[in-house]
C-alpha cells in the first residue's frame, strides 16, 4: 500500500519516533547516497486495517482543491478518519479567491473542543488561519485541553498567500503564528516566499534563492521553535550538480532520491530522453540533521493545494507511527504523483489528483450478516445460467421420480467414473503442488486419500443399481465428462493456484447447491417432490433428513460422497475461495477471470444434467 | 469496481437515463423478483478512469462523520472529483451538535457561484440547508446560471433535524424547501420523519408506520415537485413477509434483493443461523414505478452522517450516467456496508465506514516522468542486492580485462548451455501455453525460433574462444544453471503467466542493466573499465559502441544474443511488465509474491557469478 510501507524496511537510522522523541533521530543521515526502500510496500497491511483520526484546522475551498476539502481528501486516500475545524470559508476555485468569510474565534474554539473531547486525534495540520485571534483561540484551545498531557503531532503550513496572490493571513497574524503557534509545532512546512516572510519578520537572513540558502533557512527557522521544518522547493529549481555539491559539503545530510531514477536503474532509461536535471528538492531539517527529498521538475499548472495535500499526507504518516523523515518521504511521494496525475477541472490552476493512490476494491470485505460477499457475487452475477442449473428439468424429474432408470444409470455411472478415476485426484493433487504451506497441502493430501477410501463405497452404491465393477470400469467416458475434468485441469495449468480452487469450488459448490434446494422444496408442505414411492430416494436421502446435520457439518461433504464425488466441506471450499479474495484482493481483470471460471464451470455443469437427460 | 458495476448487465427496464429523461424509465419493473446484476462489477474500468465532479451543498461537521466531510469522503471512495458550498459550520462530534453557525446567504450564493463558474459540475446534493434564506439563495443562484440549460440532477436530502434531535433546518424553511427547491429536484431523499413532516406541511396523510404507508407517502411527495422521491426506511422495521405481501399486490413494483440472501444461494447459509427476517426496506418512487431496496436490519450504533453519505454516492452514480434505480442500488449497497464494516469512533453515535469500497495502489500508476514505476519499485525494493549483482566482482574483473581465462570459460560454456539447450525454450513455450492471446504466444513463439535461430551464432562464439561444439555438448550444467533454470520453471509451474513473465524478465533485465552499467562506466573520462588490450574487449563490444542504437531499439537485444541469451526486447520486458501491473493491479499479498521472484531472481544471477568467479 502507498504510505506506510517505510517501517519494516527503514534502515540507516530512520526509527520509528514517537511525537516526544527528538525529530533528530529520525533525520539521522546513514549516508548521503541511502537509496531508499519503495514508496509502495504492503508490509504493513495489517497495521494499515486501522483508521487513525487525524484533524486539519483550515479554511474551506469551495472547489475543493485545497483547504480542509484536500485535506479530507488526502486523509481518506490513506485510510485516515479525517476530522476537521473551519477557520474560515472561502469561495475560490482554481482561477482565484473570489471572498473570504472568516469564522469568529469564539466558534473555532467550539469546533476544536467538539472534536479533542470526543475523538482521539493521533495527528492534526493547521493550514489557513486568517488572523491573530484565530490562532490565539487554537493555541488556548489545544493547551487547556492537553494540559500535562502529551499532544500529539502538530504540522503547521504557515499559508499566508494564495497560488493566486489572495491574502489568507493577516500580515499582523504572521508574528503571533511564530511566537505562539510555532512552539507548538512538531514540524512546519512553509514555501519559499512563507520561509522569507518568517525570516524576516524576525530580522534573519531571508533570501532563499538556492539549495544551501535553503538549508541556511531551514536551521534558522528551526531555532524558532518547532522541532523541525520543511522548507518546500516547489518554487525554486535545483540541479543534481547542485544536490551533489551540497552533499559532498555536508556528508551528514541524508538524500532520498526515490522520486528520481538512481543508480543501477540504465535499464529504465535507455529508450528515453536523459532525465532532466531540474529537480524540485525539499529540505527537512530537524535539530540535528537535514534530509533532502528529490523529486524531478514537472512542468504542470496543477499545482492548486499542493501545500495543503503535502501537510495532510503529511500527518497521515504521522498518525500512524511514522518518524517526519519517513510521513515526509511519503507525502511527497504521494504530492509528486498527484500532480503528475492530475486530471483537467476547472479553467485556472487545477487540483492535483487524490485518489491516484486508491482503487475500487472488486469483491467486498465480509461481515457478520454476509461472511461469504465473494461467493454471493459470484452467483448473483451468473444468477440466470446457475438458476439453471439448480433447478434443471434432470433434478426435477429426479425428484419427482419420474426420471428415466437409463438417464440416472448414466448419471451415477459417470460420476463415479469421474470420481474414482483422474479427475478428482490430479485436481487436488495440483492443488497440493501449488499450494505453499502445510495446512494447504495437507487439505489437499487428505482429500486425495478420501477419494481413493471411497472408491469401494461407490462401487457398493453402483452395485445396488445393478452396476457391476466390470460394467462400471467398461464404461467409456462421456465427452460432457471429459470437457469438465480437462476443463479444471487447464485452469489449474493455465492460473495459479487461486484460479485452480475457483474451478474446483465453482464446481462442487453447484453440486451443494442442487443437494440443497431439492432438499428445501421436499420439505415444503404440498411439496412437488415425491418421496415415497420414488425410485431415486434412497439417493436423495443419502444427503437427506438423518445425515443432514452432520452433513452440514461436514460441510454436505455426504451429498458429495453418496454420489461420486470426493468428500470435501463446501463450507470449508466457500471459505477457502473467501479467504483467497481477502487475503489477496483481486484487481478487476482478476475478478473476471475468476468470475470466467465460475461461469464455464456453471455450464459444464449444466452440461452433464442436459445429457444425461437426452440420452432417451 | 465498486459503484458502477451495474450498466453493462443492465437489465429488466432498467436503463441509462440522463437528467431529462423521466425517471420512471429507470424505474420501470420488469418482474417483481428480479434478481439484480452484482453490486461489483470491473466492466466499467475505462469509465472509472474518469473523476467527474460532484457538489455538495450543505453544512459542516466538524467530527467528520456528516455533513459535507461525509460527503466529500464519500465522492473520493467514488473517484469523483467533490466540490462543496458550505451553508452552515456546525461543532458536533459522535455526542451531539453543540453549536450552529449559519453562512450569510451572499456567502452561498458567492461560493455556489465560484464553483458553477468554473467546474463542469455533473450532479449535486443538497443536505442541511438551515434556514429559509439560504434555499433561496441556492434557488435563485442555480436558476440564474443555468438559466434555460439543462441542469445536472439534483438530489436533495431533506436534512431537517439531527440524528441527536438538533434542528437543522429552521421551521419555516420546510415549506421553501417544498415549494422553492423541490421543483428543481431529480431525487429527494426523506427519512420516515422527514417524509411525516413534509406530508403534513401540505395537510396530506402523513402517517407512515408500515411498507405500504412508505410506498402510499412516496407517491404523495413525488406529486410536490420533484422527479423521485427515496423514502428511506432506517427508522422502521420490516419482514420479509411484508415485502411478499407488497410485491403479490403491485405486481410493477420491482424488488431489489441483492442486499439479502436470494434465490439459489442455500450453500451460503447451511452453516449459519437463518438470517434475520428483519428488513430495511428503502422505496424509490418515479413519476410511474416503483423499486424496493431489501437490506438486512444491522444492529449498530454506527449511523451518525447515514442520510448524507446516501444522498452523496447517489449523485456518484448519477454523475456517470448511471439511472436513478441503478443509483440508489449502488447507494444503498455503499452506504449499508459502511455501516457494517464501521469502525469505533467517538463515544457517542459513529461514523459508518467511507473507505470499505477502496483500497491502496501497492504500485503506483506510470507517468511521463516514471513510466516504469513498478520495475523502478523492484530495483529499489532490492537495492541492496541488485547493487551487488550489478556491480560484481566478475563483472569489474572482466571490465578491467583481468578476469581468468578460465572464469570467463566457463561462463560463457555455461551460458551457451543454458541459452541453447532447454532452459529459454522451455520457458518460452510455458509463456506461449498460458497466453490467452494471439499477439502474446506470437511474441512468445518468435522468441523460441530465434534462440534456435541463434544456436550456431552461439557456436562461431565459442569455437573463437576455442570451444569446440563436441566440447560444448559435453560440458555438464553447473548446479547454479540448473538452479537457475529450474527456479523459472518452477514459477511457471506454481503460477500464473503473470509470476512466470516476471521471473524471464527479472533473469532478463539483470543482465541488460549489467552491461549498460559497464558500458556507461567505460564511457567516464578515465575509466577502470579497459578497452585496449582487454582480452574481453569483443565481448564488450559486442553490445558496444557501433551497436548501442540498435540494440537500444531491440532492446538490447544484441547483448544477450552475444551471450548466449535469446534475443528479446529488454525495454519491450520492462513494458510487458509495466503493462501486467497496470492490467491487473496487484494487491499487496501479489505484489510481494512478485517482489520475491524479483529478488530470487537476483540472487540466482548473483550466485552465477559468484560460481564462475570462484571456480579457480
Amino acid at each position: 500500500m502507498f504510505w506506510c510501507g517505510g517501517l519494516p524496511h527503514a534502515k540507516g537510522g530512520v526509527k520509528k519516533t514517537g511525537f516526544l522523541r527528538s525529530p533528530a533521530e529520525g533525520l539521522n543521515a546513514s549516508s548521503a547516497s541511502t537509496t531508499n526502500p519503495p514508496t509502495f510496500s504492503p508490509s504493513a497491511r495489517v497495521e494499515d486495517m486501522a483508521q487513525p483520526a487525524v484533524l486539519t484546522i483550515a479554511g474551506t475551498d469551495s472547489s475543493g482543491g485545497a483547504g480542509i476539502q484536500a485535506d479530507l481528501k488526502t486523509f481518506t486516500a490513506h485510510n485516515c478518519y479525517g476530522t476537521s475545524v473551519v477557520t474560515a470559508l472561502t469561495a475560490q476555485n482554481t482561477t482565484g479567491v473570489q471572498a473570504v468569510h472568516p469564522s469568529p474565534p469564539e466558534f473555532i474554539e467550539q469546533q476544536l473542543r467538539s472534536v479533542l473531547e470526543d475523538i482521539d486525534v493521533k495527528a492534526m495540520k493547521t493550514g489557513m488561519l486568517y488572523d491573530a485571534s484565530s490562532i490565539r483561540a487554537i493555541v488556548k484551545t489545544l493547551k487547556s485541553h492537553y494540559g500535562d498531557k502529551p499532544m500529539p503531532p502538530l504540522v503547521c503550513d504557515p499559508v499566508c498567500v494564495s497560488t493566486s496572490g489572495h491574502a489568507l493571513l493577516q500580515p499582523d497574524a504572521v508574528e503571533v503564528m511564530i511566537s505562539e503557534l510555532f512552539p507548538l509545532a512538531s514540524l512546519i512546512t512553509p514555501n519559499k516566499s512563507e520561509a522569507e516572510l518568517i525570516l524576516s519578520c524576525r530580522s534573519l537572513p531571508s533570501s532563499i534563492d538556492n539549495l544551501e540558502e535553503m538549508l541556511t533557512a531551514a536551521k534558522n527557522i528551526v531555532r524558532l521553535g518547532p522541532k523541525a521544518v520543511l522548507v518546500k522547493g516547489g518554487h525554486m529549481t535545483v540541479t543534481a550538480q547542485d544536490v551533489e555539491k551540497v552533499a559532498a559539503k555536508y556528508p551528514d545530510i541524508r538524500v532520498v532520491r526515490d522520486g528520481i531514477y538512481s543508480e543501477n536503474m540504465e535499464i529504465l532509461q535507455v529508450s528515453e530522453a536523459p532525465p532532466s536535471s531540474q529537480l524540485v528538492v525539499d529540505v527537512l531539517q530537524g535539530a540535528s540533521g537535514a534530509v533532502l527529498y528529490l523529486h524531478p521538475r514537472i512542468d504542470s499548472t496543477s499545482t492548486h493545494g499542493t501545500g495543503c495535500t503535502l501537510s495532510a499526507a503529511i500527518i497521515c504518516g504521522l498518525s500512524r507511527g511514522h518518524d517526519f523523515a519517513e510521513s515526509v518521504r511519503l507525502g511527497t511521494a504521494y504530492t509528486h504523483l498527484g500532480i503528475e496525475l492530475a486530471q483537467p477541472v476547472g479553467k485556472g490552476h487545477g487540483p492535483l489528483n487524490h485518489m491516484h493512490s486508491i482503487m475500487q476494491r472488486s469483491v467486498p470485505s465480509p461481515t457478520r450478516d454476509n461472511p461469504h460477499p465473494f461467493t454471493r457475487l459470484l452467483i448473483q452475477s451468473t444468477a440466470g445460467l446457475w438458476k439453471q442449473y439448480v433447478e434443471h428439468e434432470f433434478v426435477k424429474q429426479l425428484g419427482k421420480g419420474t426420471l428415466p432408470r437409463e438417464c440416472f444409470l448414466h448419471f451415477i455411472k459417470t460420476t463415479c467414473i469421474s470420481g474414482t478415476t483422474h479427475g478428482p485426484t490430479d485436481t487436488t493433487s495440483m492443488i497440493a503442488a501449488k499450494s505453499d504451506n502445510f495446512p494447504a497441502i495437507k487439505a489437499a493430501t487428505d482429500t486425495i486419500l478420501n477419494v481413493i477410501d471411497e472408491v469401494n463405497s461407490h462401487k457398493t452404491f453402483c452395485a445396488q443399481w445393478g452396476i457391476t465393477e466390470e460394467e462400471l470400469l467398461a464404461t467409456p467416458e462421456s465427452p460432457s465428462t471429459t470437457a469438465y475434468g480437462a476443463y479444471i485441469l487447464d485452469c489449474g495449468l493455465s492460473g495459479d493456484r487461486a484460479k485452480l480452487v475457483m474451478a474446483v469450488a465453482a464446481c462442487l459448490l453447484g453440486y451443494g447447491e442442487v443437494g440443497l434446494w431439492l432438499k428445501k422444496e421436499a420439505a415444503k408442505p404440498g411439496s412437488w417432490v415425491v418421496v415415497d414411492g420414488n425410485p431415486y430416494a434412497k439417493w436423495m436421502d443419502d444427503y437427506g433428513n438423518e445425515h443432514y446435520q452432520a452433513a452440514v457439518k461436514r460441510g454436505l461433504g455426504e451429498f458429495l460422497s453418496a454420489t461420486g464425488g470426493f468428500a470435501v466441506s463446501l463450507t470449508q471450499l466457500a471459505e477457502t475461495i473467501e479467504t483467497i479474495a481477502v487475503a489477496d484482493p483481486p484487481s478487476p481483470t482478476r475478478f473476471e477471470e475468476w468470475k470466467m471460471v465460475w461461469t464455464r464451470c456453471a455450464q459444464l455443469e449444466k452440461g452433464f444434467w442436459d445429457m444425461a437427460l437426452h440420452l432417451l
